[in-house]
C-alpha cells in the first residue's frame, strides 16, 4: 500500500502567515508541527515513508525535503507547473504502478487537521479493503455538520458491502460546490457528505478512469511512465506538464464516473481553509477567545477572537469576533467570517508588487 | 513673562505607545515632535526658553531634559512625587516669585494638541494683559463641540473686559467633570466652555489664592521659596513634598476664587485624552481609516479604524471603527470609543506584575 501526499497549494487565505514561498502545508498552523509534517506522522502507522510519495511545486521542494527528512528523496516528486488535483495524482499513480505494479494507494491532502488519527487509520484500512477488493474509486466523506458553500458533497447511494464492521456505500452522485440554499438543503436531506479529498484506489483503476475520462492526460501520463527512473524522467514530466490541463479529479473523474464507493469518516477533520477555520477547532476561554501561539494576551470586555501573536503581547479592549495575527513585516485584523476575503489582500500586494509581503 | 510647562502626567491610555518610563507627553504622537516639545515650540515666541520652567518627574527628568536641550538646565524642576496640579503650580510660581518677582506666568499642560499656534499666542497675549491689568485668575475655555465627561466646565459670567480686542469675561462657575446628562445639558446652554487646564496669572496672585484656599500647601511653597537657589533647595522640595496633599488647581483653588476671569480660545485645542482623539484630528481617507505612523497600509472593506503601526504592514478586513497600535513588544486592538478602557489593561499587567510591559 502506497500514500500520496499532495502538497501543491498556495494558502493565500493564511497570509500573513502563508507565503509564496512558505504555503499554508509547510506552516505550524496547529503547534504540532507543520501540516504536512503532521499528515505523514498520521498515515505512517498505516504506510512506511518508504512508500509515502509527496507531489509538490517546484519552488516548495527543497522545504518539503527538509521537514520531511524520513521520506526518501526520490519519492518527493516535482511537478514543474501546478495543474490542479487529477494531473498531480495521475504522476503519482504512474509511480506508483511503475514501482509497485497494482498497490492500493492512498491519496491525502497535505493541509488539513485530523483529531484523531486512530479513527483515521482505522476508516483508511476499511476504504483500502474496499479498494482491494473491487476495481473501485473510494472516497472518504465527512458528515457535514453546517451548510458549507466551499466543499463538494458526496451523495450516499445503496449499501455495497460490509468491511471490517463498517459499511461502504455505492455513491449516487457528487455534487461540486453549491450555494448556500443548496447546501442547507443537502445538509437537511442527510445522505450527503463533504468530499474531503481522500481517496483510496489501485493504481491500475485510477489510471484506467483517467484513461477513460481524461485521455489528453493519459497520454502524457504514458510518456511518463516510460520514463520513471531513467535520465528522461524530468524531462517527460516537464513535457507532459506543459501539455496537461488544469483539472481536478473531483470534475475531471469523480463525477462522471459509475464505480464510485463511499466510506464514512468521522475523526475530527478540519480541512483549515482560513483563519476562521482555525478559531473553530481551538480552545477557547470562557468569552469565547483563542489564542494560538501568543507571547501573551489580555482581553478586556473581547469575546470570540482569535490571536495569533509570537512575537508581541497583545491587548484586546472591547472589540468582538476578530482575527488578529501578526508576523515579523505584517499584522491581520480581519473580522471573522470575512477570512476568505484575506485573499483580496493578498492580490492587493500583487498588484503593487509588494513582493515582500507575498 | 514666565510660562510653565506641567509635565508630570503618565497618560497610561497611551499604552502601549506611553510606558512608565516614557509617558505621553514624552511622545511623538503626531509625528511632529513629541508633545512637550511642540509645547515649547508652540509658546517660544512669546516666552523665550531662559523664562520656560518645566515641572516633571524625577523618573522622567532625564529624558526631558535630553529633549528640550534648549531650556536651562535649572529650569527643569523636579517633583519627588506626583501631587495633581495645585502643588506642582504652587512650585513653579514659588520659583517664579524668587526669581522675578511678581512676573505673570503662563500655565501649559504639556501632552496637548494645538492646530492654530499663532492663535494660540494671540489669545495668551490677551490672557496675559488680563492678568496684568488686575489681580485675577485667568483661565482659558474652549468652545464645547461635544457633550464631553472628561473635562471640567467654566460658566462664563458678565463681560469684564475688552482687551487687545477680545472680550474677556468674569466667571460665575466652575463645575467638576458632570455626568453625560449634564454634559448634554452644559453643551445645550451655550455658556458653558472646557476648562483646558491652561492658566495666566501673576505669580503673586496664584501663591495669594494658594495662601487663602491651601494654607497647607502654601507653608510648604514659602520654605521652597526660602531655599530656592540654595544648595537646601531640594531638601526643601522634598520635605515640602512629602506633607503636600494631593489636589489639583480646580478643585483646590479655582472652584473656590471669586476673581476668575475666562478668555475664550479657538485654535484647534485637543487634549489627545486617549487614542479615539487621535482618530478624532487625524487626516482620514474616505472610508474614515486614518494611519499614524505606518509601514504600510491595505484595506478592505473597513471603515472608520485608526492604525499605528511603525514596523509592521497592516492589512483591516471587514473591520470598522478599531484602534490598531503596534510597538515593538505590544500589539493594542480596542474599540472606538472604548479607549478609556485601555487603563484597564494597564491595570491588569501591574496586577500581574509585567513590569517589561508598563
Amino acid at each position: 500500500m502506497y500514500a500520496v501526499i499532495m502538497a501543491g497549494g498556495k494558502g493565500a487565505r493564511f497570509w500573513p502567515r502563508s507565503r509564496n514561498r512558505l504555503p499554508k502545508h509547510l506552516l505550524d498552523i496547529t503547534g504540532g508541527g507543520t501540516l504536512i509534517q503532521e499528515t505523514v506522522e498520521r498515515v505512517s502507522p498505516l504506510v512506511p515513508p518508504e512508500r509515502i510519495l509527496v507531489v509538490t511545486a517546484a519552488a516548495h521542494a527543497a522545504e518539503v525535503t527538509r521537514q520531511l527528512p524520513m521520506i526518501p528523496g526520490e519519492n518527493i516528486l516535482v511537478e514543474p507547473q501546478g495543474r490542479n488535483t487529477a494531473p498531480c495524482i495521475g504522476l503519482a499513480a504512474a509511480f506508483v504502478a511503475r514501482r509497485a505494479g497494482d498497490a492500493v494507494m492512498i491519496v491525502l491532502p497535505s493541509d488539513h487537521v485530523v483529531a484523531d488519527g486512530e479513527e483515521f487509520r482505522r476508516v483508511l484500512r476499511v476504504a483500502a479493503a474496499a479498494a482491494e477488493k473491487d476495481d473501485c474509486l473510494v472516497t472518504v466523506g465527512i458528515r457535514p455538520t453546517k451548510p458549507e458553500t466551499g466543499y463538494g458533497y458526496i451523495e450516499e447511494g445503496p449499501p455495497w458491502a460490509r468491511i471490517e464492521g463498517e459499511t461502504v456505500y455505492h455513491v449516487s452522485s457528487i455534487r461540486e460546490k453549491p450555494s448556500l440554499e443548496e447546501a442547507r438543503r443537502l445538509l437537511g436531506l442527510g445522505r450527503f457528505f463533504w468530499n474531503s479529498g481522500m481517496f483510496v484506489w489501485k493504481a491500475s483503476v485510477i489510471l484506467g478512469a483517467i484513461e477513460t475520462f481524461l485521455p489528453a492526460i493519459a497520454a502524457g501520463l504514458r510518456q511518463i511512465a516510460a520514463a520513471v527512473g531513467t535520465p528522461a524522467q524530468d524531462e517527460a514530466v516537464a513535457a507532459a506538464y506543459h501539455s496537461f490541463p488544469a483539472i481536478s479529479i473531483d470534475y475531471g473523474v469523480m463525477e462522471k464516473a459509475r464505480n464510485v464507493r463511499l466510506v464514512k469518516g468521522d475523526f475530527g477533520w478540519s480541512d483549515v481553509g482560513s483563519w476562521d477555520a482555525l478559531w473553530e477547532i481551538a480552545p477557547k476561554d470562557e468569552r469565547g477567545n483563542a489564542a494560538g501561539r501568543c507571547a501573551g494576551f489580555a482581553a478586556v470586555d473581547a469575546a470570540g477572537n482569535y490571536v495569533e501573536s509570537p512575537g508581541k503581547f497583545v491587548a484586546l479592549v472591547g472589540v468582538e469576533d476578530l482575527v488578529v495575527v501578526e508576523t515579523p513585516d505584517a499584522l491581520l485584523i480581519c473580522r471573522r467570517g470575512r477570512s476568505q476575503d484575506v485573499r483580496k489582500v493578498v492580490e492587493t500586494l500583487e498588484a503593487q508588487g509588494k513582493d515582500d509581503l507575498l
